[in-house]
């Protein structure tokens, strides 16, 4: 029987021969991942539940990321915390502050394969489609579930399918590509559905600009989301894991709900105006914006590829006076190849802050945090109101590029204009 | 009539021909630095004084330093609230967060030359006298009179001298050397005094190192703290300012209450135990102390020397997997070199967080405050009760170098060891 791959990979997990939208599964989880925030949830509920051992220590992953490091002694002692837990259950892939953010961490450090089930404590853990992993957010008494029993139960989602046609243009990126599926399709187009990506414009994207589209899937209400598994996912998954797996690919007879066809060609920057993902218009139509501040990074925008766009823009450029940039990147593993290929020399001449790895700005708990009435460009995923402070703030969401070129006239800005 | 420096400079800004100590004088101030807490104490003590209008906003410098970038909706309304007032005050010698610290920007920037008095917001501010700046620290209400005046009263110090003979050995530093002094010495020695260092050993440290010395001055008691000012100071001044100036200098013949004599090459590296910066014993009696972190920053170890000296150790290591090494350069300006030299290239590899510059962990404001019964080596200025984070947290204070090492090792060790 043929399936997509949210249906391939839930059968698979699940030990089934196929499943079919609707059909209720218990599966095996693959990788489970808590980051500092939600580790702590997950400890109070495994307390509750009277779990002293986790299932299995080797497929759980806790990168502390979301306060990094420590900003007082509450969240220090938190980590504290955290530690023992992991030292108690012999949980080995735990990663310090300054790592990097959790979706960035899985894959960098070679804890999934295309094919396998992933849950994590944070919506954004759809990212790992971008290799071709069935992954999604749970709230900490799921997740205290699975730490007990490595085990959780899915209703098999519909899946809806992108097919990306053409080119992306000079400075059109696949957030952009997103933002204008959230503006056209509405960010309801994937609730509780897998969406699968395809098409000459997505197989032509690094990994980087892949994984923006599976980690923002859940923007529009997803559950899974996924990007092709070529050689180029199974090469970076080769280069960091050992061992054999079956990377499952969707079928070519697969049932879709829908099918959208878009034109990468036909695509312009796009900003998404306050407080909604799905408010989202032509950077021309928000063009003249003033900024107090324009944030770069996140899991979203932090990644290699996004911190490269935006030196690009930013060569020999100076940051607007009156505007603050603010600089993320998503690891240190990121953070060590833009130092090295010149990229924080960039944003450093041009008067940007080169942050160390952590969620920082995007969630408003540091590095970052907008006063009442500020207005920040950020190439992040949400802009939700009070997201990065205070709630009378505003932000605006871009790419990379189109977040440089904004720092450096201090208003929002079409890239292809400095 | 001969004078030390203090002497000759508060001569100077009093508009007298000489000074005694004791004496009370009267002085122009030529720069006054607030960072963000300060500038925020000021504003209040202003209004409350009915000032409306600051003397000379060309003199006065404001750093966003403390808290960069902000961790809360309360700090971002609070750098709201200082950046009108530096707007509506016609203030242009405003650094935003990311800049550095406030004491490494002063000089970067040019906002002082040899013979000038300096105030600021920030007990740190004798640093200056490594540039042969008398700097000193005030109270919010004090720099209030200053901003609204230009003028403060000072009752004129008698003046310390350490005479360094000899050259300092390997690993050993001037930090080492500060420590040494507050060790047998005591942490009054300073006491409402002014301090000069001079001799071979310091007329052969780079102006990092001395800064080291005038800078921790204030750990001594001390109202100021000067270096010599030699060809190093004033080529540095010439290259960030215009105009001339006439660098005091103490005379051959000035009165000093004691010169104590050290020899360089017998000091060792040094280790403050918790909680007073004298409590200084041999890196020896110390080593073997498990470390949950390393911080290497602030004003007083944050600089390019430090950050090499550390890098020049940690090339090629590893930092021990249960301790974090947390690097906080003191400015942009520092950050920008050691990323084109290659240390956070070193830093990153060692598995390292460089974070912007900012005061940080140092003041346990973030960046990596410390939990209950955490443990921490810094190269930094203070190992206070509770200064890093939790009261029951303990701080222990080294040279750039001495904490590199134990970084690898994860435990206090010579630098001559690893």
């Amino acid at each position: 029987m043929s399936g997509t791959m949210a249906e391939k990979i839930l059968a698979s997990a699940a030990g089934r021969s196929a499943v079919a939208p609707g059909d209720h599964v218990v599966c095996d989880i693959d990788v489970a991942m808590s980051h500092d925030l939600g580790t702590l949830g997950v400890i109070a509920r495994l307390e509750e539940m009277g779990v002293n051992e986790v299932w299995d220590p080797s497929r759980i992953v806790c990168p502390m990321d979301h306060v990094a490091p420590s900003h007082s002694i509450d969240d220090a002692n938190d980590k504290r915390r955290i530690r023992e837990f992991v030292e108690r259950q012999g949980i080995e892939n735990f990663y310090e502050v300054g790592t990097g953010i959790a979706h960035e961490v899985l894959h960098e450090r070679g804890h999934y394969k295309p094919g396998d089930l992933l849950v994590g404590t944070d919506s954004h853990t759809t990212s790992a489609g971008a290799f071709g992993v069935a992954g999604t957010g749970l709230g900490h008494t799921d997740m205290a579930y699975v730490y007990a029993t490595g085990q959780n139960w899915f209703r098999v989602p519909e899946t809806v399918k992108f097919q990306i046609g053409g080119t992306f243009g000079e400075h059109v990126t696949s957030k952009d590509l997103l933002l204008s599926i959230a503006g056209e399709h509405g960010t309801g187009v994937g609730q509780y559905r897998s969406l699968e990506f395809a098409g000459s414009a997505i197989e032509g994207l690094p990994l980087d600009g892949r994984f923006t589209l599976t980690n923002m899937s859940i923007e529009l209400g997803a559950k899974f989301g996924f990007t092709p598994v070529d050689a180029a996912v199974t090469n970076y998954i080769d280069d960091r894991t050992d061992g054999e797996y079956d990377p499952l690919r969707a079928d070519e007879d697969a049932t879709y709900r829908a099918v959208h066809e878009i034109d990468a060609d036909a695509l312009r920057p796009k900003i998404a105006l306050p407080h909604k993902v799905g408010n989202v218009v032509d950077v021309d139509e928000a063009a003249g914006v003033e900024l107090d501040q324009v944030f770069i990074g996140s899991c979203t925008n932090g990644k290699f590829e996004d911190l490269k766009a935006a030196a690009e823009i930013l060569e020999g450029e100076t940051v607007d006076p009156d505007t603050r940039l603010i600089v993320t990147p998503a690891s240190r593993e990121i953070y060590g190849r833009a130092v090295r290929e010149g990229h924080v020399d960039v944003f450093t001449d041009a008067g940007a802050t080169t942050t160390n790895a952590t969620c920082g700005a995007c969630i408003g708990m540091g590095l970052g945090v907008l006063g009442d009435d500020e207005v920040c460009l950020a190439a992040m995923n949400r802009n939700f109101r009070g997201r990065m402070g205070a709630d009378s703030s505003e932000i605006y969401l871009s790419s990379p590029a189109t977040a440089a070129a904004s720092a450096i006239t201090g208003r929002i800005t079409d890239p292809a204009e400095v």
